[in-house]
């Protein structure tokens, strides 16, 4: 668990130079979210009432094959914008959202 | 030239759910983010006094092949992060704020 975790990352991006580190850290979390269907399973974890879910929800609710959808939820837990914890059987995934504010901090 | 147009997009990713459409659009503008050199042409481009560069000036700052800052540049103005303007020999390109707010709400 890395909820309360302060992240940052790089000058926004109107107000400094990006160093190729910085860069090609920036880089890689777009690219993650360069998939629509990762940015559809965000924002319906986003919608939920308790703001998490469990794989076996989001499977029914995209109509995607649940290795497609486990694989989506990895590359965006490991891009660190999920926070993931299991319960008996399953996996909750929940946003992690200071790491969507450090994006937004980004794109200034 | 079309920096004054409004953008809008789409609900904030953590307040709805995304439209199939929505979703397509938003991943094809974070997929022209997810490429560190066009991070790093962005922010070199916003780092200038007057927040414009010709093509000349890019080569030349981050050491890489004409073609290769041509293409990035090519990619990121049909994406609408940058506005161009021919003046004799050169384009000038600049940054379009406009589409940098449209993401940053949208990962909101």
């Amino acid at each position: 668990m890395n909820s309360n975790q302060s992240i940052a990352c790089c000058p926004p991006l109107l107000e400094g130079r990006l160093t190729s580190n910085d860069a090609s850290y920036l880089a890689s979390i777009f690219r993650v979210l360069g998939e629509p269907a990762r940015l559809q399973i965000l924002s319906l974890i986003a919608a939920q009432p308790n703001q998490e879910v469990c794989t076996c929800e989001l499977v029914e609710t995209l109509g995607l094959a649940q290795p497609t959808v486990s694989h989506h939820l990895k590359v965006s837990y490991e891009a660190g914008l999920l926070n993931k914890e299991r319960r008996g059987t399953w996996i909750y995934y929940r946003i992690l959202p200071e790491k969507l504010a450090m994006l937004r901090d980004a794109l200034a």
